[in-house]
């Protein structure tokens, strides 16, 4: 093989145009076992694969610089440059990340796992490279579905003013991670249709030079290509089109299913890993449908991500105009949320914890300043959610309760969730966002009846004495398990409280626990600081009231175990327990020493 | 007058050509007698008097909805709309805010002080229009320098999709707050010089309809141009040519300076508040532009506010290739940012606090995961900063603090400041965000040594006992006149700390607290939910330290006085003092209770 033989770029340039297609097909064979085995981005690296090749072999990395977008397509760039073997042998999958990583390869310039960036990024490369007077090209790799983001956008617009060198790639497969939304798709489709002649072009309007590569899998035509750009003295497009998930027939016909699998069954397509329980994005999409379907005045909003609330295909279809999908623009999802509801709309915006972050000001302004009455279901933010470092969703509760006016739900179970989302959906007070709990979804039947409009109103599940343990939305279950130990060891039953609200602090509630509780303990779903428990903590300040708060400490974990960083941050009832008991100990040699 | 007459926009529709250019002139000399007298955003709403009238007479707001872009723009508006008085009388000035407000109006649908919103919000109208099944229009106005933020472009994007009725007016005055930056300026000069006639069209590109006015100042062709358009059933835009400060030759000529004014003489156009101390702009000028000479890899970087750091366009011209303006477009400011670092240079970005929360992913993916040692200077998060609802600087502590490996210090004087700003530019460690003190500056002369590679070492400035003031940036000096009172009052001289980071916890100084010390008081300049103050607290949960925190509640304060605030939060030295002494009390009691 091919592949074999290759440590670095300095061995693709050896290869001749018949080797490197040979290659190229040894290349995705070894990224289709491995996704069967290992799971992992599809479709996307399959298109990338020739384009890959041609690019080592013209350009000198790492001296000239590759940025790729969200790293979806960064796959066959890491077999090229020294990683080979994390795609071809079963025991080194787990060598590599699934993102570009400086800390793999000096190929690598940055470690990406949110989309529209490169761009931007491959800007500041190049105006480091023209201050220092060095030369080098830098290219920047993005697909089509990541140009309606608003950061590229605003990274097109600047590169032509940056001036300079600078190679942008346009990987145009047609396609987001379902169908592409937006405008600048009908330009993108024109251009494909006229082999890139067409006079009304995008990346023109912004500025730039512009190169189109009808055969975006064909090495030879992309080699011509990349080598009349290369040391480009100005800013220069190259728009290439290519097959997503090219050379595996179930992935190029179903591009949306495979832009990301789980391990798979080879010859069928099949995944192996079938989850046959109910899970949130189910919930969500059965509540949703129902409700749009009573009431034409619900819609619901995706950016790019319309699976998480579990409307494949066929629920959008079922849904119509009342699903909407902005493509990969979270900003603008938020501003339509609350245009949508400021004009007597109601508005559900799901999206996952690690994209909510892409809004903070569009939360802030847009909506909360207007109070409008929009719902944002903010899925995996937890722990138990995804664990690149990219993708984590441990920032939401800080960066969500620091914008006034937003109120932020964390249920426990399904029902508490349902009666929520229907509340925040009915209502018209407030901008109002849940936080849905990890781990297995919990379902315990009860009816929940509560008045949500009470804002900050915990519930007291359970009335016990001196312990109060206040868990949040997916800790509720391990603060009863605590409680539990605790009453098993000391005999003492600890009040349990369930929040709701992790936005705000029931000072009633907290006042009232002074009277026959000497120790308050908070959990939480994310970062400690800046946090719930910290709030809680704050409360009491002033009070001998012991505050115990437990979460996670502000760090970037990285494809963790999460038992082990569980144990870590002392969040296993047995920890809590434990630290109880030493508090303990000290409060009564403290009383012992004044009395 | 005629201006006198409009009651609403009903009263428009009476006028004829003749008279509303009359009322034009009419409008401009109120505002501009009022601009004079009172300050606010000048250059744009001057250019806008024509088109807003003519919106006025061919639309029926409120059922047609506009929706201003930042506002800038939305005085005539105002003055259409019922709100005539508040530019015509001294007396009633204050009547208005500067920004569009739906609790003014029912012509009002959205209170934005920030960029690039208006289209995404529209399109939240015109979607909840579409599914009420209602018709009307929905019409976007937004400026040329809008253009370029990321969620105006997303929302462009994002109208063709939407289909249906929507009418963005882009007005063009050829400039941004400075002059624009970025290649579509290059498209919107070609479609002007065309008169809109050029194939290479961005909007079209965009997938919008498209028409062009070229005397975007002159009444009877906008309401043709505005009949053309009404009740499109597809998204068109209106591109018009207006002139930035019309009317006005100052402003006419120097429109960068006429962006927004501070109440001035009519005749000579000079500024009756003339300061002549030096403040934090011109400090961190100087700064840099010293280094830049000594350094070439050092850059100053801005999104469209070059002159919060002092940089007039003299000072730009000064230092070249080495100051960057983004255009608004802040998130690609923060990944040029990374970019530049990431690839040696040393990269310096200057912004408001109001608009650092338009980076929150980008802080957070494009530079702290990569760690890159961009610097970032925040003004004006102080509550002494700007007191408009949209333009709060009071955020940014919990929301920067949420990030993992972002070093946020806060210094307390010029040469605190400094020694930072100077440290963080040569240092390669950590991304490092600065946020200045708000009100006045100070300055004592005093050398700075500190190695603040040491993270989170706090500075005890005064050894006292029992209490103990940690005052953070701008409230440290509160917190020192707090500490003098409580001396006078009490003859306890509390310990004085400066913390200088507000993203972490000094451990080793806060346990050492402990061994003679009973009261924490902490101060801070944003909300103290999600901030410092808490995380001390949550520090000395388990503890029998007493925590008072001092900052602001979590609220939209609006076009506040600044002292009525902070008395509202308990921020004057009496007041806490006060608080000091009930809790000293209550802590004896308690002592001889358990005696």
């Amino acid at each position: 093989m091919y592949i074999e033989q290759i440590n670095g770029p300095e061995d693709v340039k050896k290869l001749n145009i018949e080797e490197m297609t040979a290659m190229a097909a040894e290349m995705r064979q070894a990224l289709l076992v491995r996704a069967s085995k290992h799971g992992g981005h599809f479709g996307p690296n399959f298109g990338m694969v020739e384009a890959t090749i041609a690019m080592h072999y013209v350009f000198e990395s790492p001296k000239d610089k590759i940025v790729y977008d969200v790293s979806h397509q960064s796959y066959p760039h890491k077999m090229l440059t020294g990683r080979k073997d994390a795609y071809l042998y079963e025991e080194h999958y787990d060598d590599v990340s699934g993102y570009t990583n400086p800390k793999e390869s000096e190929h690598d310039f940055f470690e990406i796992g949110h989309t529209s960036t490169s761009v931007s990024l491959a800007c500041g490369l190049a105006k480091a490279r023209d201050l220092k007077k060095e030369d080098g090209n830098v290219i920047a790799v993005i697909g089509d579905g990541s140009l309606s983001g608003g950061e590229a956008l605003e990274g097109l617009d600047y590169a032509a003013e940056l001036g300079g060198n600078l190679i942008i790639v346009v990987n145009d497969n047609d396609m987001s991670i379902a169908e592409n939304h937006g405008g600048l798709y009908q330009n993108l489709k024109l251009l494909r249709e006229t082999n890139g002649q067409a006079e009304c072009n995008l990346f023109r309007a912004m500025g730039l030079e512009y190169v189109y590569v009808d055969k975006g899998n064909d090495i030879a035509a992309l080699i011509a290509a990349f080598e009349s750009v290369k040391d480009s003295k100005k800013p220069v497009v190259v728009h290439i089109k290519t097959l997503k998930g090219k050379g595996y027939a179930p992935a190029e016909q179903n591009k949306e299913q495979w832009h990301w699998c789980m391990p798979f069954d080879l010859e069928t397509g099949k995944s192996l890993m079938e989850f046959d329980g109910e899970d949130y994005s189910d919930v969500t999409r059965d509540y949703l449908l129902k409700k749009m379907k009573e009431d034409p005045s619900v819609v619901t909003i995706t950016s790019a991500t319309p699976t998480v609330m579990g409307f494949t295909e066929d629920k959008r279809k079922e849904a119509g105009s009342q699903f909407i999908d902005v493509g990969i623009a979270e900003e603008t999802a938020v501003a339509l949320a609350s245009g949508i509801a400021a004009n007597g709309g109601k508005p559900v915006y799901g999206v996952y914890s690690s994209f909510i972050q892409r809004t903070y000001d569009q939360l802030t302004q847009d909506l909360c300043i207007n109070n409008n009455p929009a719902t944002i279901v903010v899925f995996a933010g937890s722990v138990y959610g995804m664990s690149d470092v990219t993708h984590l969703g441990l920032q939401d509760i800080p960066m969500l309760t620091s914008i006034p006016g937003l109120v932020y739900l964390a249920p426990t179970t399904k029902e508490e969730y349902l009666a929520m989302l229907d509340w925040s959906v009915e209502q018209t007070e407030h901008p109002v966002a849940i936080k849905l709990p990890g781990a297995a979804m919990v379902s315990d039947g009860k009816a929940v009846t509560k008045d949500f409009s009470q804002l900050n109103k915990y519930e007291v599940i359970k009335k016990g004495s001196k312990i109060a343990v206040i868990g949040a939305g997916t800790f509720y279950q391990l603060g009863t398990d605590a409680a539990a130990l605790i009453e098993e060891q000391t005999g003492v039953a600890p009040t349990i409280i369930n929040p709701l609200y992790v936005s705000g602090v029931d000072e009633e509630l907290l006042n009232g626990l002074k009277k026959d509780h000497d120790i308050v303990i908070t959990l939480e779903d994310g970062y400690l600081e800046g946090g719930f428990g910290q709030r809680i903590a704050g409360f009491y300040g002033d009070s001998d009231m012991k505050v115990l708060n437990y979460g996670l400490k502000k760090f970037f974990y990285d494809r963790y175990d999460v038992n082990e960083v569980l144990k870590e941050n002392h969040l296993t009832a047995e920890q809590i327990a434990e630290d109880v008991q030493r508090i303990e100990i000290t409060m009564s040699y403290s009383m012992e020493t004044v009395g």
